[in-house]
């Protein structure tokens, strides 16, 4: 069993170069063209690769989160205490936020900036609650069905959600609050996060429940 | 075994997510592009990468077909009764449906609205065949060859099709029902969908004969 | 053993689909955007995608070679007869010129025309030098070092080889000589085609030579 | 065992080719567009593709360093002598330079002209610092967790470290030096190297620093 400090670094460490990637491909990619589409596609690649690369190497230290929404569904099932469950949620902030200021430190901005994109309003929460139900759902159905694939599935997922859903796909309470200190590309203003993280919790019990009625005769991973 | 109703939430399920995913992209994409090459690069990586979320994930419960061209192949090798085949057809086509008022939804347009972009004569309807004869053979033969494999290749192959086919690769009848139901950039005008039905088929059946031919020793998957 | 039909079969469906798709994806691309570097990125992804299905499905029928400088190598480290290469060789070069005219006729073209990029000089045969010595390469120690890589393998190669090359990396004759026969993004002039052609069977018996000395204890595949 | 000179031409051949690949495809997409975005897509892709190849193919042979901030970390562990680990790293410089010249023949330059841009500044060697942290981290976390995996996970970082960090992760000092014998899009002016080669290396020795904390039960592998 991996110590608690050391699953709590392999969290914030995981959150926080995940940020660090969306942050920063978001600056590189908008510094660089006047399309907006490209510069999607500059945010997505990046994504999905770091994704795949950190559940690859960090999932046998600490399941690889990195989201509390994810922790969340954890707890529900009885994988993790309560107050384990608590812990990784605050390190997946602390982590998430210094990868906000890791990628601003890098690009040459000002460490920490209050967002400015508005996203708000019934489509982007149910965008949420879309994303973060399709994220779960496919943690736990692959963890269940091909549990090696799952650091692939989830980049593949991700990178399909950023384009399908409004909201560009946040679904990741943690990385929403980091975000919200980003004035650059992948920003949302601070008070549009409180009911992006409902809606991404609605979303993660959602999937919870639906693949607890498809496969009702397997045990949680 | 799984129960029919499973099998049947998960095939409408994984039509309803592909779908979301080809018309939200696409919605996406034309909003962030004037070129329209980068708007079906835009299009083409999210479908590309949930087919292999979808086919991975639902395989196991319901074969993932998401496909009336691809139930009608496996009830001609007597995989399936008629009767089971034409549920599947009939909830990959509700499915759809749903999948194409979801994107609407999250996008904040209307929920139905019939599809305006004319997508006809020969050229199409050949490359309709074409791109389903490839994607039955692909499955076929993948599922003979290297099962494990298949979710990755129904993925490539159709990440191509979209790109060598002049019709940008429908290749699936609920999915070009579907998509005559949205006016956005992976719409097709209702009065279209009927010749492009039949050229799929047509297709999928080529690949089934041409299949048994190369494989004769081989039992069906 | 599959039967010698079927293996030519197999050869020239390869062929045919892959220059289809190079030939379609260049004609899609170049008339979706003015950003020829957009259009590249519209004709690689869809040539290595199907590089991928197309080895994965037909390797075990014909070892998917699809190209004549492959075949020569096979026979030079006689894994295969001089008659049955040359047979291959001409089925590839059938099913490539195939392939051309059932892209043209998706596309609405005149079936067949000249093509007119030039493509000639040192730089350019050199780049072909280089292509085919590296995808050669790539097969020869793939399949020593870890055989079920192989077409993700030389799929990755040619997505390379697609940029860093300034042919845009050809690098097989039977496609070489299909090629010839479009005037569009992929196309190039017959008169440079027997050049290239010398190029590639040259990179082709270099890296021969090299994957030999780099590992003399082995068997060819 | 495979020989000294086989490994040492392992080495000089794989970083060749992943220099040729850079600054090849770094030329060719500055030709054919004027978004720097899409530029720096057409310069990522063929990256991580033929870091998956080269590595894939020559881990086997040479352990595929391609890097001496690789090779530095091996020598730290105690898997290579300090005089091997010395032949590494001058083959890969020599390698690298090499593979200058040979995009330039290809795109019809001349072989070798010093860099020309400016890459300095505390926020480029943070940004070099986090990613050679960050490719470190990978290799040695992904060779104790999942050996196979290495050469796709070494590509999708690369990949996304293009986009994530400011300075577009050069993150191996051959490969740095031979980028500074370039005039073209991935090129750095040559007073620039050395503060690029500290913070690489600095990366380095934290990544194996940090891998040994999380890892402490573990050998090398």
């Amino acid at each position: 069993m991996t110590s608690l400090s050391r699953r709590l670094t392999a969290e914030a460490l995981g959150t926080g170069l995940l940020v660090a990637t969306v942050v920063g491909s978001g600056i590189m990619a908008e510094r660089l063209t006047g399309d907006t589409a490209v510069a999607l596609l500059g945010n997505t690649l990046p994504t999905g690769a770091i994704l795949f690369v950190l559940i690859t190497l960090l999932a046998p230290l600490s399941g690889a989160h990195f989201n509390p929404a994810v922790t969340l569904v954890a707890a529900m099932q009885g994988a993790m205490s309560a107050r384990t469950a608590g812990l990784y949620a605050v390190v997946q902030v602390a982590g998430g936020v210094a990868g906000t200021v890791l990628a601003h430190l890098m690009f040459e901005t000002a460490p920490v900036v209050a967002g400015v994109q508005a996203r708000t309003g019934g489509a982007q929460w149910l965008s949420e609650g879309v994303a973060t139900f399709g994220l779960v759902a496919t943690i736990l159905l692959g963890s269940r069905v091909r549990p090696p694939a799952v650091p692939a599935l989830v980049a593949a997922y991700i990178m399909a959600a950023y384009w399908f859903t409004a909201s560009t796909s946040f679904a990741n309470p943690a990385v929403t609050i980091a975000r919200s200190l980003t004035d650059t590309f992948s920003g949302i203003r601070p008070e549009d996060v409180p009911a992006f993280v409902v809606a991404q919790c609605a979303g993660a019990v959602i999937a919870l429940g639906l693949v607890r009625w498809l496969l009702p005769n397997e045990k949680p991973a």
